[in-house]
Order: structure tokens, then C-alpha cells, then sequence
């Protein structure tokens, strides 16, 4: 790495509580890649944990590693093989690439692709640094009418797609969100999209469900003492039938034993939000009233229509941005983050251009 | 009710241009059926189509039949075994009712049913009338914030909602409607709420796609002597893709034949419109792309999502309603009706309550 | 009716562990019933339950309940609206009969309407007995080359049919079943005959085992010790690969935990096996490898296809039955079943046809 | 070329009547390729058109192309990057390899895209050669219990599952084949393995008929001049009701009305093979009905699941190869298969080894 001027400022985790501003060599990329100047990268509850634990479940930081995989940025140069992109075009980068056409990829399940690639889940490298190159498949154009930040944010909305497609959510469906974060907000988003005419949204915090509120949920209910069934009673109260679809995205026993009091029978339970490896819950409920209990890992086949609703501005993600640092105060930036401050913080990579 | 004056003034079609206004006794219902004093009824195309040509393809007016099927009212009689309906109660009417419990019944998709029972299809009766009853298990009672217009227009909503489920619209397609005329403005209402992100309508009126860009055309072709290859150009030109769903209301072969060159590989075709009974089709256009053409029979399964979706304002179907008639006036309203003047004909079927 | 003979002997639990055959009247069918002369009705394991304990979780018998649901019989009168069926038709009895055309039976889920007929489950009457009417519509007639006790096995055959349906057994799946009682039996059979390739079944017992690998097992496992872990790794070695679906049959939570950790991502659980109200499970490890997790409770629209199964010979059930009874013996043989002798134990009810 | 030694015989056509024996020289597999010594390769009824009419629709053969594509061999060599085949591995071979990771791809229906590579399609080489190389990832192992040839006849087989899936043939279905060629004989296969009970197949030719009813034909029913009605009429005689599912094989204008008239309400049309440009369809009638008229562009995700089969044994396609021809003598075997003697004519291109 030169001595004289930073080349590629990355934000790179070491191990736990170990996060620092380094410079990397700017990568080149191979024959059906592109590399990207970044623009926009959000920070995911994922990064921080990272930063602050060197793990999530089994996926351990053992080298260090860019963090990042909410992003956008630039093409600067196209790899031999490539076609549909050319230097300039604005794009939003799909984090997860599958590395081999196996099973998976072909049933068009790529996500569970085992050996895929998927940025700053170790050891693969993030994009949070200011030169980064990726699968050009998985590089989506960006419209002219469509901002970086919204194209980071289709990493977080992304997941809200997948999940209200898991859950089958269709015209007329009520719906219960479990949690008030961003997950559980373009997971409202996405539902209202898809034609559920009311949406709960349940959250432990006041703050965070008056975000609910202002995003379109229909009702708001903030949880304390309520046992699940209490709660799951209270969601058919001001839904006037229990939800066809719910949607947990906070991970706590409480909230997935909830899910299940309240689904109505033949409606599907999704779980967004990730817990403790064993849970207890009411399995035979949900089974004898038909409830399928579905997970999802990531998402699949989310970027083109996401970019088609942000183009057609069926959809509002801009206000999801609370805060805004340099790449250079990227500390600061997941100090923030850290602290629960507003909703989404985005780091802004390119030192020539900060617009939204 | 006094045996000098009327009873129940209704419309009666007795063969090939011989509409009459006539009064019949009120009926009684059976154990599981209600009475309802008919509030709004919407002219449809069939009905005036009955009234011209005493037909429509195999279904003959063999006998005096009263028209009408787009239609609400309030229950004044319930049968000995209705639980869920009292007097008082508003309600929509869902016009196909099964007359029993057969396989097509069982499996969710009661409008194959061969013996069902459906208002104004020869021999049964439509409710243009003052008092009808009805299989209670079909008629839907309506929040007080839905209107018994918005009722009433249940039923055209109800072939989008049919249609654009059996086209399994989604979040992100681009669609192409071909008419402008009602059904194809629901259609359009409909593709929307199921996260269609841009819906081209094709008419050869303009003041009909000067309607639908009001309900929310994104854009609007005006056919005039393309050919069906040129149309399907057109619609890409204008999606800047093929889109993944055709609609086709218009029943004219050029138009399906466009639906089949303009739909994307592997999307759907879903042909409402009905015209002659063999068409001339580039079938093997269609199947070498998988493009599936799927046929609607009128619909199942609506009412409750149309209420759900009404009641909570994520459509609009208000302003459909252009004319309005009280019952005493229903042949000038066909007459009107048959003049295409407007959109949708009303008919006020309640001497006492002519609101919306 | 007559002091003096019993005209209609049946099978009435009372309470925990009393179970008498009484004199019934006969009964007189409605307008859309018909009564039968009851032929062949095998055993359960809930008509056991019921005998032994009174009530199966929320049902209490707390009123005298005719006992039997696995029935087949002959028409012997048909109410005024029936049509499809005449004197001396033999048929199937689906013992789930909707009450009310609800929102569950309009969508072809009829088994989740919550007011639905079910024949013994209380308080219903189940069909144990001489002569029992039922809804005409959820009788079936019998092809000359099916028999009656073919006629009663269609209801644990539909069970396998049901399950095998939510799971979406298909083309080339390999299949674990957990448990080779009579309902893993089923499902092995129709699983087979949907297209799987090889299924595994476990079970603590060799002898059930044994009647697993002669009905048609590729493969069986006998549990002893092993950690939920280790039989989803004995099931992978059997199989060469982690099977697309399971289907538990026992309810045990072990045997749960080990269907998630067996299936493959994307693949499907469906719990049939109802065990202890909560349970334990790896909730995380289904939900990030999208392993959904589906119950059933009882079926709907399989009569119709077993029916088609069994006369074109497509499935054989007849081994299923081993031991048979004259209503007269009915306790005997209950206290059989009880015991857990054989399989499936039959009961015959008309003196004069012990045919199988 | 060398003149002294025959590298690599590659069986050629060079345009309409003009198929050539020549010399080609050995391919050197690329980094995700293998090289494979060709062992076993069907004739397809395209390859014979190819060679006949040097096009199929806009498919022109505008410089020589090898023929052949229906295929097996050995691995002799194997690309840099891949892991999952070595050299000795008994491969099948999957023709369709997308060159680019497109939507189509990323949703699973990579036959779809349009970029796709595949054998003997112009401008695309075939595998009727000595050796071979192919994108390893459409290489399929095959176990020690499955024949080369069996490995050939997956790409037919694969017809018939892609068609039936499409199709949605379950359990109980009753199905309408039109057309006892090999492609109607491997739908007539695969529907009764997805759990179809009865199978009509129609043919002109009694010959073939005669061998669909060896491979496992309920009915089998001989067209001569009856109308389109006529024969859904007799179709429906046959089964004793409708069938849900009709896989049209032959193309014919007559055949596909013949398929909307017999296919009941709610049930699909495949269309298979391919006729004229522009057909003339009852519409109407299928599309009242519900009947969903689909096509099919060649398969996807097949081969895995058709090597279960072969594996497991539960499918039987070895006695529809008719005739064998070494690949010295391929232009006898194209008259013979242009005779349309037998069903399948299997030419064996490795001279040390001929075996099935």
C-alpha cells in the first residue's frame, strides 16, 4: 500500500470492539466483474454486531474484514466479459453472489447457495471503502429518478420483499409487524405495496412505533407486560379479525409465541428477526389451525423490482436516512449506530460527492 | 304494503328489445336466505346486451327474466337459519351463489360450479328490483364508511380482482390492459394495489383513456391501424420492457393477438374480453415463450378482499359512478347505458334513500 | 320404534373409559342427507383417546358420543334435494361436513371452518353403528372395484393425502417419514405415488419398521438413543442427501427437532403428529435455511382423489387392515386396538355383509 | 485436421440434405468446462429437420454444425475451476447452458434467456461427436446404476417432466396425451409417476398406439376423422369424466382444439409440440372454462431429479431406444429415424465401448 496517499480508505473490522480506518489497494476486477467507486453504504444492526461481538452465530471474524453490504456507487471500469454496464452507470450492488451455478441457483433459490459470496459476512470483504469490485450480474443500473441512498436501501427494503413474498401477503390482507426497527418498516412498506389494506405494528418502544405510524402503519401497539396471548388478542381487536400474515423481525420468544396466537388460521407466520438457537412455542397451535412458520435468510431476485417500485415511487425509502458521516467518520457513524439513534445511518464513501 | 300500488317494481326482459317495467309479488326467503330492499344497481354491459339480442352465446331468454346483478341493498328478513345477518344489516350481493356442494365448490373455485345460481343469467333473476332475496352465505355486509354504490360496483371490482389474481400480478410488473372501458379501469385500480409499479391502457377512444389516465394509467396508446406486432412495439416503447401481464378486455382478436407479442417470455395473458368462438392466435409465439393465456369466468372468492380494500381506502372506485336513475326511470338508463355515455350507469332502486 | 329389537346397535363412550353399545333410534336424513347402512368402520387412534380419557385436548366428551370416522356404508334413503346418490349406493364417508358456507369453505379450506361438522368429535355423533345419515354431499360412491373397507381406509389415506399436499411431495423428492403407525404408513404410500423416489421411515419399534419396509420403505431407521442431530445424519447417509420433506407422524419433540435439522434448505416439515403444547425447537436453524414448517389438520377435497387412486389400483391399503370385529364385539375389539396390535383394526356393522 | 488419425468424428450438417462424417479437432475445456468422450447420443426429430429442411423456424444453419443433443459420456478432462466432476465420472448432459447469470437465470427459469447455449441449435455445436466439451455445471454424475443410454434418453425425459410440471399434474389427475411419439409416450411416463391414475394417449398410428399401451397406457384411442368434439367426447367416454390436464404432442391444429374441447373446467393445456405460426382456437371455450392453455420452451431443473428416477427405478425408459448405430455410421441412423422406424435411434460414439 502506497506510503503517500490513500488509495482505498476501508472500514475494516479486526475482532471484537476492534474497528479500523485502513487503506487497501483498489482491486481489479476480473473478467465478469466491475469495480465500483463507492457512493452510499448503510449500516446494518449486522455491521455493528460484528464490531462488537467478531461473530453472529457460526460465521466468526477470524481475519479482518471490510464491513458493509448496503450499498451504491459508481462503475469505473468493466471486467472483459461484461456487457450491460459500462463505465459511469450509477448502480446499487446486491451483496449476495452466488460463486457456482449449483441447485440452488438454478431453482432460483440462489440465497441458499452454500458457497455463495455475500459482502462482509466472513471472511468475504464488504463495501465500505471507497474503491470495491463485485459480480456484474449482481449490479443493478440505477434510473436517472432513482438517488445512491435509495439504491443502498434496497439491501434493507430487499429484505422486506422477500419476506412479505415468503409470507404471501396479497390484496386485502391484514398484517402484524413484530418490531418497529427498519426491518419491521420496509417490511410495512412492502406489504402496503403488495395490497394489505391494514398493518399493526408492535414495538417495546414509543419512539420507534410513532416512526411506525408516520410510515403508514394503520395501528400502532406498543408491547410491556402483555403475555403473547394478551397481545395477540389486542392485534385481532384493532384489526377486527386476527392478521392473515404476520411478520416477527424482532427475534424474542415472546414476539414468535405471539405471532402464532395471533395468525388467523391457514395464515403464515414469518420470521425475520433471529433469536436464540432454541425456542419454545405453541407448535400445536399454530399446526392444527394450518399456520406455516416460514424463515428467510436474506433474499433472492429483490433488486429489479425494487428498483422498478423506486422508480415509480410506489414506494418511500428516503425517509428511512436519520443520519449522515463522511467515510472518514465512519467510528462516529456506528458509534451512533450503536446507540439506537434514529433509523438508518448511511456512510458517505465518495469524498467528491456526499448528495443523497 | 297496499294491494292498489306495486309492490315490487322490477325490470323485466322478456326477449330481444322488449324491456318492461312490471310488478311482481315480494318474495320469501327460504331458511338460509334473506330478504333485501335493493338500494344501488349497476347497469352492466350484459344486461343491456340480454336486452338487445334476448341472448348471450349459449344462454337464451327463454322466459320473462329480471336483470341486474351489480348490486347492494339492506336486509328487512332473515331466514329461520342466518346467524350471521339481521334486519337493518347493509349489505353487497355477490350474484353467483352455488345451488350445491360439488367438487368445483370444495376446491375454492365455486364459480365452475355447472349448476350455480346466478343473477340475470337465463333463467334467473337478477335484484333491478324493490325486494330480492338471496343465498344469505353471499351476501356481505358493508362497513358504514363503504358506501352501497361502492357496493355495488363490488361486482365490476370483482372481475379485476379475478383477473388480475389468475395473472398473478406482483410486486414490480409493468402491465398492458388493452379497453378502457370499466372493466378495464378496474383491472387497471387493481393491478396497482397488487404492486404493479406501471400499467399501460390501450383503447381506440380517447376520452375513454382520458378516464384512465384520471383512475391512474401511467400511460395511454390510442390505438388506431396498428398492426397487432406494432402495438406490442409500442407498449415495450412505453414500459421500456414487455410487460409481464396482459389483461385483455376487449375480446377483439387483433388485441388478444397483440396481448400475445406484447407479453414479456414467461408472463401471463389473461383474456377477459370475449368475441368470436374460434380465434386466429400465434400460438406458437406464446408457447415457445411460456406465456400462459388464462381465461376468467366471472370470479370467486372477492367480496370480503373488495370490502377490506374499500373499507380501508386503498382504492377508489367512487368516481366510475357517472350517471344515476331512480327505478321508475331504469329504461332511460338503459338507454343511456347503451349510448356509452360515461362510465357507469346507477340505478336507485329505493324510493326513499337515493344516495350514494 | 320398537321396544324390543335394537335397531340401531352403536358404539357410545360415556366418559373416561366407559364405552357401551346402546340401542339407537334410527335416525330420519334431511333434505340434503342421506342414511346409511353402515358396512365397514376401522379404529383410530383418537376413538381410543376418547375411550381412555374422556376428551382430546379442548374436546370433552361430556355428553354420550356414538364413536367411529373411518366409515363406508350403503344408501338406504336420500333426503328430497339429493340427487347424485340413490338407494343402494355404496359409499365413503368424509367425516368433516361444513355446517355454513364460510369464508374457510368459499376458499376450498374447508377443514379450517370452525363450525364444521366432525363425526366423533364431540358433540358430534360419529358412525360406529347400524344406520347413520350424514350431509349427502360429503358421501362418495364407490367404483364396483373398490371395497368397502377400502371405502373406510380412504379417511387415514387422507390423511397421507393432505399432508403430502402441504409438504408439495413431488417429482424425484426423497422423503424421511418419522413414525410407522398406520398415518406413516399413508403418507410412505402417497408419498411414492406423488412422485418421491426414496423415503426413509424411523421408528422405535422394529416390527412397525418391518411392516414399513414390506409396504414399501426404502429405507428404515430404528431410534434408540440418538440425538436429534444424529438421526438427521443417519437419515442424510441413508439417502445420499438431506430429504426435501419430512413428515412427522409421532409428535414427540425429539423427533420434531430432528425433522428440522434433517430437511434440506428449502425444504418443508409438516408436523401430523400432535404432541405436548409447547415445545422445544431449533427455531433458528429452520428459519435461516428456509426449512418451512407446516401443520395439517385433518384434510379436505382428497375423497374424490383417493377414491380415483384406489380404483385404478394406483395405491394398495389393503395389508393396512389386520385384525376385524362384528359390531356385536366392539369392546374386544377396542381393547385390540388398545393394545396396539397389528394395524388397523376394522369393525364390520352389518350382520349380514362381513365382506371386506 | 490431422489426415493420418480421425481426432475427433463429429457428425455435421452443413445445410438442407447435406450431413457430413468430419474431422474435427479436439476442444480444449475452458475453466468451468469438461472435456467428455462421447458415449451415447439420441436422434431428435429436430436433428432430423435440421439435416431436412437446414432450419426450425428462425433458426437457420448458416454454417456447418454438429448435430446432437441428447447425450452421455465420460469426463476426461476437467476445468480449472470445478470441483464437483473429475475425470472417469459417467456424466449426462443438460444441452441448455445459460452463457450470462440474466433474470431468467436468477429466478430459475434459465430456459428462458435468451443468451442460453444449446447443442445443435444454430449457431450452437452438438455433442453427436468423438469428444465434447460442455460447461461442467450441466453435467450431470450419473450412479453405477444408470446406463449411458438412460443418461442420453434424460433430455426427451426431460420434455416430459418440464410439460407435466407445467401442466401441474397431481395426484389422481386423469390426463389426455395427444400423440404416441417418444415425446408423448415420456408425458405419458412422467404424468402416471406424478400420480396421474389414467391416461388417454391418441395417435393416427396404430403401431404407436400399440407401444403406448406397452409403456403403461390406460386407454389408448385411434384418430381418423372424427371432429375435434368428437374426440374430446371420446375421451370423456374413456375415463368416465374430463381430464384435468391434456399435453398436447403433435402440433396439429385439430389436436389442439381437440385438447380445449376435452380438458375440464379449471383444468391445463400444454401445448408441446409445435404447428403452424397462427392457429385457430376455440378461445372462448377455454377461456370461460378456466382452462390455462401453456407452453413449454425445452425444461429446466430437470436432470437431478430425472437421475432420481432412473436411479430409484421408477421410471422405465430403456426399451424406447429401438435402434442402435455406431458413429461411422450416423447417416444410416438419420435414415432410419427419418423413416421414423422404431422410437428412439441411439447412435454409440465411443468405438471401445458400445454397451447401453
Amino acid at each position: 500500500m502506497a506510503a503517500t496517499k490513500p488509495e482505498n480508505l476501508s472500514l475494516v473490522v479486526h475482532g471484537p470492539g476492534d474497528l479500523r480506518l485502513e487503506n487497501y489497494p483498489i482491486p481489479e476486477p476480473g473478467p465478469n466483474e466491475v469495480l465500483l467507486r463507492m457512493h452510499s453504504v448503510g449500516i446494518c444492526g449486522s455491521d455493528v454486531h460484528y464490531w462488537q461481538h467478531g461473530r453472529i452465530g457460526d460465521f466468526v471474524v477470524k481475519k479482518p474484514m471490510v464491513l458493509g453490504h448496503e450499498a451504491s456507487g459508481t462503475v469505473v471500469k468493466v471486467g472483459s466479459l461484461v456487457t450491460h454496464l459500462q463505465p459511469g452507470d450509477r448502480v446499487a450492488i446486491e451483496p449476495g453472489a452466488p460463486r457456482e451455478t449449483d441447485e440452488f441457483c438454478k431453482i432460483g433459490r440462489y440465497n441458499l447457495s452454500p458457497s455463495i459470496f455475500f459482502c462482509a459476512t466472513p471472511p468475504d470483504d464488504g463495501n465500505l471503502c471507497r474503491f470495491y469490485k463485485h459480480n456484474a450480474s449482481f449490479c443493478y443500473k440505477l434510473p436517472d429518478n432513482v438517488t445512491f441512498e435509495e439504491g443502498a436501501l434496497i439491501e434493507p427494503l430487499s429484505v422486506g420483499i422477500h419476506a412479505c413474498r415468503r409470507a404471501g401477503v396479497t390484496l386485502g390482507n391484514k398484517v402484524l409487524v413484530c418490531g418497529a426497527g427498519p426491518i419491521g418498516l420496509v417490511n410495512l412498506l412492502v406489504a402496503k405495496a403488495m395490497g394489505a389494506v391494514q398493518v399493526v405494528v408492535t414495538d417495546l418502544s414509543a419512539s420507534r412505533l410513532s416512526k411506525a405510524k408516520e410510515a403508514g402503519a394503520d395501528f400502532v401497539l406498543q408491547i410491556s407486560k402483555e403475555s403473547p396471548q394478551e397481545i395477540a388478542s389486542k392485534v385481532e381487536g384493532l384489526l377486527g379479525r386476527k392478521p392473515e400474515v404476520t411478520i416477527e423481525c424482532t427475534g424474542a420468544e415472546a414476539a414468535i409465541q405471539a405471532g402464532i396466537y395471533a395468525t388467523c388460521p391457514g395464515g403464515t407466520l414469518v420470521l425475520v428477526g433471529l433469536g436464540s438457537e432454541m425456542t419454545n412455542v405453541p407448535l400445536v397451535h399454530a399446526a392444527t389451525r394450518e399456520v406455516d412458520i416460514k424463515g428467510v435468510f436474506r433474499y433472492c431476485n429483490t433488486w429489479p423490482v425494487a428498483i422498478s417500485m423506486l422508480a415509480s415511487k410506489s414506494v418511500n425509502v428516503k425517509s428511512l436516512v436519520t443520519h449522515r458521516f463522511p467515510l472518514e467518520k465512519a467510528l462516529e457513524a456506528f458509534e451512533a449506530s450503536k446507540k439506537g439513534l434514529g433509523l438508518k445511518v448511511m456512510i458517505k464513501c465518495d469524498p467528491n460527492n456526499q448528495d443523497p
